[in-house]
């Protein structure tokens, strides 16, 4: 007997239909011999319609505080909703608002964190054989306004609440059936990984794979949430993400993914000495521009040139940015590339092989690719490249990597 | 400089162009130098679609908590746009759901009872110059669940917030422009009325005057809150609702209604001995009949006749429990009659003017109508007659005590 959390995203509850599927799988999971607490999001495009009805309103940014109470009027649907249809399959189920389950979070409205978790409403409800169903993307802050976690918070919520409760497992479903090798809509040869480490998970979440937010897959991996990602379409299996085991043989590359949402910034010429690099970051931290891949080779000439990555829509804030700085620290000049893609390679295996990236680079070359900036971790290879092959490019590293 | 709690039902805020116009009323009224707290009920027909999603999901009667959870997304939907629409217009709006406004019930979900008001939260939000928006119909119950206050249970939620923060008045904004002598769709020569006493409007609300609920009149009554009925179409002033003044000339007749929701049961040929009316009436209680109009008159030759109104829905309920009792009470016959209309007059100054009854009796005799019962206040006669001859008979009275 287990303690399992399943999350229910938006088009998993899009419509009667839908949550009557669900209310089966709960019952379903139930009836193997376990505990299940539900965690949904807000029903398909409703969030969409009350954005339409506050556009309709107000004619300039509706005030956080009030946009949250908005929200947060969706998920108190799709859960109601849930919780009737437990009810007409005789399963007992109580529905929890954000604040009701003790989710308590700071005061950033549209964005909160959480802060801490006081699951004892939900633990109680367990205890008498219910399925309490709570609402993602939501909580009460330390000021008791109703706040929401920003995109991808309801992933957040049920993750945060495997841990508070010490489930066995936090099942997330979506519309996909899955973590793939690679985007399979690019790659049709892409396979379905049975198992991937929080450390891969991470690094794909931060490039450009979307199945999970960065956020959740960091908060399941510190506090020790094995995740396990699935179709509510299909109801099979899907991937789990979980801690790596050493004694587990490892692959050399798991995934392939790609992105290509960023654009390239390089300040050319900029004089070799301390301080630098800092100004320059401190600058565009201060724009609230979001700098991801930074580059910088060794100087020739007692000059260098510093490359990053932001957010296609930072771009030109952050090419504005750079510019007001080109007396002050002496550089050359600022040019920029709005169509590059980003390309990495991911697999917890490479930090015991060398020779992982050669494969990657000849690859490329072979295809007659320029790579125009590089980055790696430890269990990741990214490389900057034209926009217009990457689809390409990273149908042959796939392939390259014997992923298909 | 007053504070006015100013009630908006779902007509009033049934679309984004309503609301605006809402919080173009709201921040008028705060440049008259009023402090305004708004109670909102959902937008119009949003109940209406949530009910129709619970039908799809629920085969049976959904929970009653999981219902009072759903609707209450209706509020929160309206109240969180109304502080947009206020924000828009310069004037700084905060909502509050039932739990947030410190309205505290029962744990009868569907129908709870208001137990308690903390308003500090409200009062605060007052203090700093604020429009505290206040979702209607709904509160916490002493277990922390979320409740709803049942049919017109925002005009009790307006009501009571009043009464706590001690407001000047509670306006109650509606699709009609007051209160009138009769109802203008059925007589068309009915006059608005300036000023109504929580006496008639009582026996109003109670005898098929629409326009506010007898719980929430009772509640204004005893908490001595002015109420002032407006339309929210018009803006224009409607109908007070208010404490009656000995030195106010008041109208021996102010109003006539009519009610036909009702049908009627005669118990005919009842013994005459005590405990007959008592075990009937527990036995009708029993089985949550709702009884209004009693009539039993004096015995003949050792029995009588005991007939009581019940709502049509409850008619084949009645009946079942009243022949079940036959043998027992020793009766001769159970009859009924669903085709009936009540007929009521009311006035405050009825209890100072004699021959006030003799008026109606002539009315409606002088028309050929058959009064079937008679029961009356000091402040209201009703008639039960045939359903078919009612709206003729209410013209006529109306007439007759020259309140066209």
């Amino acid at each position: 007997m287990a303690l399992i959390v399943q999350k229910f995203g938006g088009t998993s509850v899009g419509d009667a239909d839908r949550i009557r599927a669900v209310a089966d799988h709960i019952a379903r999971t139930r009836r193997q011999g376990n505990d299940v607490v539900a965690v949904v999001s807000a029903m398909g495009k409703s969030t969409d319609d009350l954005l339409r009805l506050a556009g309709a309103v107000c004619s300039t940014t509706p005030p956080p505080r009030e946009m949250d109470m908005l929200l947060t009027s969706g998920e108190r649907i799709s859960m109601s909703l849930l919780c009737m249809a437990l009810a007409d399959l005789g399963v007992p189920a109580a529905s929890f608002t954000g604040s009701q389950a003790g989710i308590i979070t700071d005061n950033e409205h549209t964005r909160a964190k959480i802060l801490e978790i006081r699951p004892d409403r939900l633990s109680a409800a367990i205890a008498e054989g219910m399925v309490p169903v709570v609402a993602g993307f939501q909580g009460m802050s330390t000021d008791r306004d109703i706040t929401t976690l920003g995109r991808g918070g309801s992933d957040v919520t049920a993750v945060a609440l495997g841990a508070a409760l010490g489930a066995d497992v936090c099942e997330i479903y979506t519309d996909v059936t899955g973590v793939f090798s690679a985007d399979p809509r690019v790659v049709p040869t892409a396979k379905r990984l049975a198992h991937i480490s929080f450390d891969e998970m991470n690094e794909m979440a931060a490039t450009g794979g979307r199945v999970l937010m960065l956020r959740s897959v960091e908060f399941a991996r510190s506090h020790h949430v094995p995740l396990h990602v699935r179709s509510s379409f299909t109801w099979e299996p899907g991937t789990w993400v979980v801690e790596e085991d050493e004694s587990m043989e490892q692959a050399i590359v798991s995934a392939v993914t790609h992105d290509t949402s960023e654009a390239k910034v390089t300040v050319a010429g900029v004089p070799d000495r301390p301080g630098i690099a800092a100004h320059l970051f401190r600058a565009l931290a201060d724009r609230a521009v979001n700098v991801d891949m930074i580059v910088q080779n060794t100087s020739a000439n007692g000059t260098t040139d510093i490359s990053f990555t932001v957010p296609r829509v930072d771009l030109a804030a952050a090419v504005e940015v750079a510019e007001s700085l080109r007396a002050e620290l002496g550089f050359v000049e600022v040019t920029s590339d709005s169509s590059i893609a980003r390309l990495s390679v991911i697999g917890a295996g490479m930090k015991s092989h060398p020779g992982v990236t050669a494969t990657m680079f000849e690859t490329l070359a072979s295809l007659g690719v320029n790579i125009e900036m590089i980055s790696t971790s430890s269990i990741r290879i990214s490389c900057v490249v034209d926009e217009a092959v990457v689809e390409d490019a990273m149908r042959a590293v796939h392939a390259a990597y014997g992923l298909g």
